[in-house]
């Protein structure tokens, strides 16, 4: 086994450490600056297929997509700890928080803080930050709902859901807007996600 | 077996009566009319527990998240067709795959078709047409340096990656611009697509 992230905190990559630290697998990262200028080099791009932040590789073989990696550690490297089985009880709910946390909840928590944080102030749009928000709320409306008194979103246990949705409330977090955003339970969960000491190795 | 999808094409409710049609279960529809002010609805929100489309349901617990509910379908009542074991070799760009057609192209074809289709002209961002064209650019970059001379974007076999992928192909292709966005490969790969029957039945 040899496992290489590309480690740019807080990108994605931050999903990826924080699986390999809490299935405790050996692994190896290479520290990459957040620089988008370096992400269109050749030199990058032979590297990344993609030319994006982060990238995995098992051995020679590059992976791309952070939550897919995710999974990809906990069925091929540690007998599907963290994740579920087909017939577990809560196989759909896992499946549909573990790809929620991205694609349902990535382009609006993207946008929010490429209009609150990111952009120039002059190249801000108004109307783009009121629709983020209004999507940010309702996606973490929907997890408050389904949380309920549970600690994590599955239930009692901990699993790659936590991670995928973790990292995307750690998102809507950096924006600065999640006190309007956030449920009173969804901001304990944040909570308690980023106690855990994978999280702050990850983060670090 | 109780499969009930709330079909409204061509939103992502095409990708799970694809991979329905494709995998042989039966199920039923509820088609519902693409109307943005039902979707914000009591009545709605009592069906879908995010207020989108496309919602399904097995028996009576709700799923959100088409990739995620393909998988499911596969996983649970389809031995695994369509997709990947962790013993198969190419079980990382499975799950690559099945996550970057929506988390990875997702947020830039539905600016591309929001800057192209669905905005009115006044307040389309020409900054924000050229971003999504870029990135749409790449995305497909990547998917025609992978497709080689493969049928599919595995090999020789289709998968449920091609489901993902397909339907982001279309979104491109219903913004109007994928005559500068799809590579050769590319093209030929979403025209054999399309030509299934099931996507065919999908789309109707």
């Amino acid at each position: 086994m040899e496992l290489k992230v590309y480690h740019c905190p807080p990108t994605r990559s931050v999903r990826i450490v924080w699986a390999l630290e809490e299935l405790g697998l050996p692994y190896e990262t290479k520290r990459v600056a957040l620089d988008r200028e370096y992400f269109k080099t050749p030199e990058w791009r032979a590297i990344s297929p993609t030319g994006k932040v982060p990238v995995f590789y098992d051995g020679d073989r590059a992976l791309v997509e952070s939550v897919a990696i995710t999974h990809y550690l906990s069925e091929k490297y540690a007998g599907g700890r963290l994740s579920r089985r087909p017939t577990d009880a809560d196989y759909g709910e896992f499946l549909q928080w573990i790809h929620y946390g991205e694609a349902g909840m990535g382009p609006y928590a993207g946008m929010l803080i490429g209009q609150t944080r990111l952009l120039p102030e002059n190249q801000r749009i108004e109307a783009m930050k009121v629709w983020a928000l209004g999507e940010c709320k309702n996606a973490c409306g929907f997890i408050e709902n389904s949380l309920g008194d549970r600690p994590c979103i599955l239930g009692a246990d901990f699993s790659l859901a936590d991670i995928s949705l973790g990292y995307m409330l750690h998102l809507i977090r950096l924006s600065g807007e999640s006190k309007s955003i956030f449920g009173p339970k969804t901001a304990e969960y944040y909570r308690r996600l980023t106690g855990r000491p994978a999280w702050i190795k990850a983060t670090q």
